[in-house]
């Protein structure tokens, strides 16, 4: 115990600093330069102007998994991201026989990896640029709602058209600051991904999702992948003869770590944040839709477990659709939380107030107060429409229908030319239609979708007349005095008659004319079709509200980036699954009046938590390892252990999973892989005091890859340094 | 933030000085003498040997209210309390009208106070005195078994008689060392015990069940009492004329509190530890009693709230008995993490290994090697008993009949002469038998008390027949086939046709000879009759085994005694609800890896934890003044705030609740309240690492008092300290 407390004494050092407050901001790279003092003064070593080169080191190491970060750690294309991030890959290769979630899996040499689970892909990127004025250029502001919309997402597909025209890139067009400004962003397309390392459930997921957002915290949350290429070094395809990829740029790995309060920065691609949501959205969000959706996935979880009971094989395939849900309701319960506790929705009020005040008496504002207030009336029509087509988003859940309807959607844009199609069915998504369409076949099961969609069409009967879909109705023949048993009689029917369950009928469907789709018998092609004027109804409310809203908000986002300005600060924008940078510090902290979290776990922490069972089964070998105290050159002297987990002051967010996390020469030193609890909040409002990042350590990658599962080689292969 | 950082500067300065681990031990004040040094040095600047007299300051201060603590705190009778020791008396006074309970209750001037529930006494004991001479001296080891049970029992009532000549005092004669010794007490007791000031529960309360063992804690566990006595200034019965009891010694309230590290002591009177207990009896409680318990309780507790729905007036009168199972239960889980987490059986049995070879080594202890040998085979035979006994426990236990059970044993003991009497059912005990059978008209429900009869016996009839009780079953005519539905229905006739849920009824049998039990139609106490020869079975092999007991334990914690004293440290007694005294330090404290609890919670942290509803509803009153900063002189400086609850290192136990806690000058800084989730298993085997105890500080006790409740009256009656 002497250790533990004297070692807080880094805390009270750092107190002294000042610098006890977690640090806003998911900057992107192009503006690191501008704030260069604060990094070097926070501890950065290297140019801050390299960050923002991303060709350059580091930056040219750091790629995204779509949907997750990674980062390559050697020159024969290893790359490390979370073992979250990876199972997926990991549970595609498991049988019975071979449990690799179980007991983890290791190629012991190049070539012997296993393919990553079918639309795995790696993305390397290499090009940003300003496109903002390509895209707004020609559009003032009078042109407004759906021709807005519609004229913006053609621009976009054009700039994405002429840069995929070189092959082995994918290009995107995403808008930053909400529609203020557009960036072209290329990356490199590697589709031939192959899982390498992943340590067994027992250390990736220790904790599972009972310890998910919690600290103190003793997750081995990382593995590894290889980016494969063609011979000719351009991405390709899987096959057998391709080569690992050579990344210009990877990180080396730091085996000595970091020590409470030292400089941090991680690199990845965060998903989505709202910190600029107008007080109509968040008012929306907190009072109805949140509340509505917690009790919705209570009563889906519900549903699924009670059709899909433990220990079947329904249960099997729904596991993952129950982990998200669970970690949807977790999250969502924690927003709400946090909201109530920072005081969300007065602190927008306010900030809204001295925006205003502030527009008002910079004088020559009125114009932006004016269009602040027409956003405001269009966040309004937004809510309510969210409101209006909730009911229609819950009964058009199933999976067998929601396959129906994409694909008959893919059908009818099929017929326009490519340019002219909607995004999501173009030539370049048909591959992943394709895909998802035969993931189906790992993720459903009839009995548990036929009695999720009788739960929603249940509740959905009970809702007011105006709330009923007419279209919907009338193809189901359902009526407000519909029984529960008459609708559990028409959905089994469904059922029974589709063959939508089978991946050749929906795979054969993906080449299908419209024709073929209206004069087909199956139940669910059957409602797709009567659905789609319905669906496209709502869209066109949908994108004409959004072109209204892209029409103000960039006047709105001046005036933040102005005002920021004027009191000294750099405005970010939100997330937006674009590569970001955060830089803090390791910071322990406080989440609520007497307690205090520590910044670093010991591995003696995991032998305090195990049970023996899921989720706190750690392996025998690696308990008794801790118990011997072998810790080897990955202890930590001043806590007397190998360091498992660490806090830092970090800015993150879904997305961030499996971003690199850096010392001040860009060594890595961990990965990025959750917030605590009480952060979840910050997505809306970034709340200093209790925001906190969770990171695995690379001292307790590196003790269990050498001590625990044997993973020399890749030791070997990395660039270690101490 | 950096004051809350800073302030655990004081947790390292104290690191320095080497006592970061809990202070075991809960010496009787006569012990203290003989650890006075390490009592200096921890802090005590009274002098040691002033602890050891009864009747001096400051121990002439301390009193018991049977099951819990107080002090008294001025020369007018006026003591302190938990308030959870206290709330009976405020719902007994509490109307639909007069809700105490919620709005708090305080007498504005002496004369106001409302009387306590009946039964309640306070207790100041006046004289301890070593009677093991008296009580052992003609016994031999070859006394054993019943023999030596009755004999002892004869002693200890023949003791208590002529000590209680005297009027107004009780006695007892409890034993030392599970036997070894034996201490007559003599206690003043106060019969006209009133509610003086309790703060709403919403205060006292604040947390309830949810923060219950739990930190971080802010609960005002505090009420007053206030003793009155005849006035010729002996303890009387209450009556309207009666005047406030002038004790000789009162406690001075500290505002000036403390500060991480200091000095602090409790004197109370803590229930009962298990300390020295067998391998043998920890394998049988870890392994069979408390799972086993576990298992019942949850379904004791699903039963009651079935037949007692929330809202309804049956659940009002049991919700006392919820809370004490949740309690139960709560701690029964606790105790056996606890268990699991320090290896109690491990520890035990190599506890019980180095005693063995220390015995071996030092010579001549065969003898004693062979006495503890004995004991562990009694010990095998009163776990077997407990086992074989634990259905007819469970099926005895409900409230009218386990009512008629003592009534009739009342009825044939009367028959005796009071001497040989069943301690319990001694004149003596007249006044607190009738009190009791007056006390089940206030927590008791036909419905609720039949449903819970009828769970256990279901559970009763699945068991083996050897677990069968043929009495029971003749009575009831129950079978190993009886339906379910058919034990509805003798039950239900049980309930229908008794008269012993009149409280008149059960008074009258209070005077009743046993043959009109015998002639009763009453089914319950046909039933008790039907069931007293199996209860006298039961008893005499209990108390046959505890006289085998009694004549090994002393050879057994002899061995202990002189096994400590070689290695330089003081045995103390396992607790008996006899005064004692535990030392140490204000400390928090690191529960699990990665977490720390720090010392001192803040009137802030309430406004953290409140949501409007119980058990998180702060007066509004209160979360204004703490909203304002209105902390006036109770303001701690280096947390920027006025504490509310502390924790510390002391040894404490279940009646410990209520004690004074103290400082070197043996001013009150606070209350003893609560231990902390992983301290349970304590009672057990002292973990100094994880074993902390609550306090209410008195800092928060004044704020309150003068800010919340204007209790000025009672602040300007102590002697309040800076």
């Amino acid at each position: 115990m002497s250790k533990k407390i004297s070692y807080l004494a880094g805390a009270i050092l750092l107190a002294s600093t000042g610098s006890t407050f977690a640090k806003e901001g998911m900057f992107t790279p192009e503006q690191l330069p501008q704030i260069s003092a604060d990094l070097k003064k926070t501890g950065l070593e290297i140019s801050p102007e390299s960050l923002s080169d991303l060709t350059d080191f580091p930056m040219g190491a750091i790629v995204s998994l779509g949907g997750c970060s990674a980062s390559f750690v050697s020159d024969k294309g290893l790359a490390v991201t979370n073992h979250h991030c990876a199972r997926g890959s990991v549970q595609y290769n498991s049988t019975a026989e071979n449990n690799y979630l179980k007991n983890g899996f290791l190629a012991k040499k190049i070539g012997d990896e296993l393919p990553a689970a079918p639309g795995t892909r790696m993305y390397v990127t290499v090009e940003f640029s300003d496109v903002t004025d390509k895209i707004l250029g020609k559009l003032d502001e009078s042109v407004t709602g759906r021709e807005r919309f519609d004229a913006i997402v053609d621009m976009q597909k054009q700039l994405i058209q002429e840069c995929e025209a070189e092959p082995g890139y994918r290009c995107s067009v995403p808008s930053f600051y909400n529609g203020k400004e557009y960036k072209l962003i290329k990356q490199l397309e590697i589709q031939d991904v192959r899982i390498a390392y992943a340590p067994a459930d027992s250390v990736g997921k220790y904790g599972g999702d009972i310890d998910n957002w919690m600290w103190p915290r003793h997750t081995g949350d990382f593995s590894f992948y290889r980016a494969y290429v063609g011979k000719d070094g351009k991405p390709a395809e899987y096959a057998e003869d391709n080569v690992p990829y050579q990344p210009e740029h990877v990180l080396k790995v730091s085996a000595a770590g970091l020590k409470d309060g030292d400089f941090v920065m991680a690199a990845g691609y965060p998903g989505s944040t709202d910190r600029y949501a107008r007080l109509v959205a968040v008012k929306h969000t907190f009072n109805w839709l949140y509340p509505t959706y917690i009790d919705l996935i209570e009563t889906w979880i519900d549903t699924i477990e009670k059709a899909a009971p433990e220990g079947s094989d329904a249960r099997i395939k729904y596991e993952s659709t129950l982990a998200g849900l669970n970690n949807f309701l977790k999250n969502t319960k924690g927003q709400i939380a946090g909201a109530k506790r920072v005081g969300l929705v007065e602190r927008r009020e306010q900030r809204e107030k001295a925006l205003n005040e502030w527009l008002s008496s910079a004088g020559m504002r009125e114009a932006q107060l004016e269009t602040i207030a027409k956003l405001d009336d269009v966040e309004k029509q937004q809510s309510a429409l969210s409101k209006q087509t909730f009911w229609y988003r819950n009964i058009t859940r199933p999976q067998l229908l929601s396959a129906a309807q994409r694909l008959y959607r893919n059908a009818i844009e099929q017929q326009k030319p490519d340019a002219k199609r909607e995004p999501g069915y173009q030539d370049r998504d048909q591959s992943r239609l394709k895909e998802s369409m035969q993931r189906i076949e790992r993720r459903f099961d009839a009995t548990v979708d036929k009695a999720v969609w009788a739960t929603f069409i249940k509740q959905y009967l009970q809702q007011p007349a105006a709330a009923r879909i007419a279209a919907f109705d009338e193809a189901l023949g359902l009526s407000a005095d519909t029984s529960p048993e008459k609708v559990d009689q028409i959905l089994a029917d469904y059922y029974q008659q589709t063959g939508m369950n089978q991946v050749d009928n929906r795979l054969a469907l993906i080449d299908a004319k419209p024709q073929a789709f209206k004069s087909s018998d199956d139940p669910f092609v059957k409602l797709a079709v009567a659905l789609y004027d319905t669906e496209m109804e709502n869209e066109d409310r949908a994108k004409s509200l959004s072109g209204e809203s892209k029409a103000l908000t960039p006047g709105y986002m001046q005036a933040i980036i102005d005002w920021q300005k004027s009191q000294g600060s750099l405005a970010y924008p939100d997330a937006n699954s674009t590569l970001r940078v955060t830089y803090g510090n390791v910071l322990g902290g406080s989440p609520k009046d007497g307690l205090i979290y520590e910044p670093f776990t010991r591995l003696q922490g995991i032998v305090e938590k195990d049970t023996g069972e899921t989720p706190f089964d750690a392996p025998a070998k690696q308990l008794e390892l801790i118990k011997a105290e072998k810790f080897g050159p990955y202890e930590m002297a001043s806590i007397d252990s190998v360091p498992v987990n660490f806090l830092s002051d970090l800015d993150s967010t879904g997305g961030n999973s499996g971003s690199a996390t850096m010392n001040g020469r860009a060594e890595l030193v961990g990965l990025l892989f959750d917030g605590t609890f009480e952060s979840v909040n910050s997505d809306w409002d970034f709340d200093p005091k209790t925001t906190r990042t969770i990171h695995v350590d690379t001292r307790y990658m590196l003790w269990v890859m050498e001590y625990v599962d044997g993973a020399t080689n890749l030791i070997e292969e990395m660039d270690v340094v101490k």
